[in-house]
């Protein structure tokens, strides 16, 4: 993998790339579309590539070690041949699935015991083991094993935890040195800073994690219930220690308003599942703002969903449409509120990047917060 | 609207037709994929258009009126600017609707008092309404308010349901003489024949059906657990005295084979829910027979879903990843399902058009009617 930093915003950390993968090239920033289980939910392979032009979409290691199961995908020949998607694809390595989905967790020094949110049966992830499930899946890019602490956590918890996610990481690094891509394409290896809310815990897994000359960073362990200031404090500080020429991935983040930020803090890469998630359930995002389209508002507004969009979905369907398929539970609606949701996302992402690029970044950011935010 | 018969096979009544609509030209037979409250679940309208090249869809004037609402459908312009679908729509009366989901239903010659599946309200469809209802609609097809009989449904009962639908017949053909489009474009009203498994009835309300001067003919209350070759012997008699140079309609049928058995018998229409419902519960339909897409023998199987099809889920997917999504509910499965159900049915339709063209359609029928049903 190759990462060249293209422009830098002079008024912010803020910066463009371009990251070169087996799988094809990213401009960054970038957001991934959610794929967790080697779909992105509600939509075609065809509609990422060709309506979203989605250059990278992110898989989940946990999802798909437990379904279909590693013996099929690499029978298949990798998750992208598996399910059909040529373009890059990033894996995250299940730590945060084993604390947010799996009903017993056990962390030692050796792995993670976790039960399945499926069957209940009992799998243990060491990080050597999450480094070979993650050749066989055959991502572009994958993930170190981490404990992602709950919030709140205490200070002394929160050093507990980031020393157990640097004991797993010198494996998990170690291991991936050792081995070799199952494909023949090269794979990248992240290591991820945790530390909760803890400045100096934070700052301390930074400067661990920026030892490994890796091809690039991950920031985790926020969005999961902090209040949105602490996670911009918090990606200030490790982006600040983190090396400045690879990219630098904040995991699960976040709301339109929190991904300008955070680009702002020199973030060049989001995975997040609320475009889709939100989306499902009749919440869009626009650059005017937040539309409910459940909203008894929208009954016989026939404008288009979305005039300022050229997806298609937005252009061919109107908001009165969508709501009769909202509230009528119906499949079409949560198919159109993913695309329009995603190709906004990734919308956004190429005006940040364009906005750094022509020198504006900074002035254009801050009014659209206002706008990103506002109810309509 | 224009009918006008293409070829006739010899070995049988089946014959192909071309239908002239206000929103286009439908090649006969035809299957109408089922779009019961304005979407075709789980395929957008782009995929109807260009992936499958449906002429034609049914909406549902129950589910409609029920939701959105008549009043958001005439605010939008008809349900084809509601939707964005320019191609021709038929919209069955809602006496199937009445019988098959409402809790209450009360029939009266005044007309049905049901209440509805959503929220128990209770409503009025007379003979009149139902067409005032299907003129704002704006569907090209709209068909008659029927009683649709139970099965089983004695002599008695069954006689005096089809006169209670002959009573109602009369005043909607009436009074859909006596109403203009709401939208400038021509709407074709279809009786319905009905008659239970009664030779006798069928036979008489075929006779009375034919009287009316309409631009086609419909056969209803069948497929509703009668054995498959009741259907055949009801819709053979009814075929045999309909008027042969318009055509005819068989509601809600069915399987593949009982398409093709039909075509036989001369029918010229179809609808069903069974490829998009069955899809989406794992059961795909293909030339070679059924698949369950959930069964554990597909779970290595990367071959792609249908390589005899040409449609894009069918090349682009395998059967292993398929399973893997109904295995998961993931939504995409029901998409996939759907398109490749939807496809078939359109497949087989244009198939049997092109065999009775060529002379060969009892021949090709004998052959398919036992790959179809064979368990793959």
């Amino acid at each position: 993998m190759h990462f060249s930093i293209v422009h830098r915003d002079k008024g912010s950390a803020a910066r463009t790339g371009k990251i070169v993968t087996a799988h094809g090239e990213i401009d960054t920033p970038v957001f991934m579309p959610v794929g967790t289980g080697g779909t992105v939910k509600a939509v075609h392979q065809r509609e990422l590539a060709n309506d979203l032009n989605a250059r990278i979409i992110l898989g989940n290691t946990y999802h798909l070690y437990l379904r279909p199961g590693i013996d099929i995908i690499r029978k298949a020949g990798g998750l992208h041949k598996f399910m059909q998607w040529d373009r890059a694809i990033l894996t995250d390595s299940g730590g945060y699935q084993v604390y947010s989905l799996s009903g017993i967790r056990k962390l030692t020094s050796e792995g993670a015991l976790f039960s399945s949110h499926i069957d209940g049966s009992r799998h243990l992830f060491t990080p050597e083991k999450i480094v070979d499930i993650q050749r066989i899946i055959g991502a572009d890019i994958i993930m170190a094993l981490d404990e992602c602490a709950p919030f709140p956590c205490d200070h002394t918890a929160a050093a507990k935890s980031i020393e157990l996610t640097h004991q797993w990481l010198a494996r998990g690094f170690e291991h991936f040195s050792r081995t070799s891509p199952e494909y023949g394409y090269e794979q990248s290896f992240f290591p991820i800073v945790q530390g909760s809310v803890h400045p100096d815990l934070r700052e301390a897994s930074a400067v661990e994690i920026a030892k490994y000359p890796a091809d690039g960073y991950a920031i985790g362990g926020l969005s999961v219930g902090e209040p949105e200031d602490t996670i911009y404090e918090m990606t200030g500080i490790v982006t600040g220690i983190l090396p400045d020429d690879k990219p630098r991935y904040l995991m699960g983040v976040g709301t339109p308003v929190n991904l300008l930020e955070a680009i702002s803090l020199g973030i060049d890469l989001f995975d997040c599942v609320m475009p889709t998630r939100n989306g499902r359930n009749g919440m869009l995002f626009t650059r005017n703002g937040i539309m409910n389209m459940r909203n008894n508002k929208w009954k016989d507004d026939f404008s288009p969903v979305d005039s300022d969009s050229s997806c298609f979905v937005d252009q061919n369907y109107s908001k009165a449409y969508l709501r009769h398929l909202m509230i009528s539970g119906e499949i079409l609606g949560a198919q159109i509120a993913s695309l329009h949701n995603l190709s906004f996302y990734l919308w956004l992402m190429a005006e940040a990047r364009s906005q750094i690029k022509s020198g504006n970044f900074t002035e254009w950011k801050s009014v659209m917060i206002k706008q990103l935010a506002r109810r309509l």
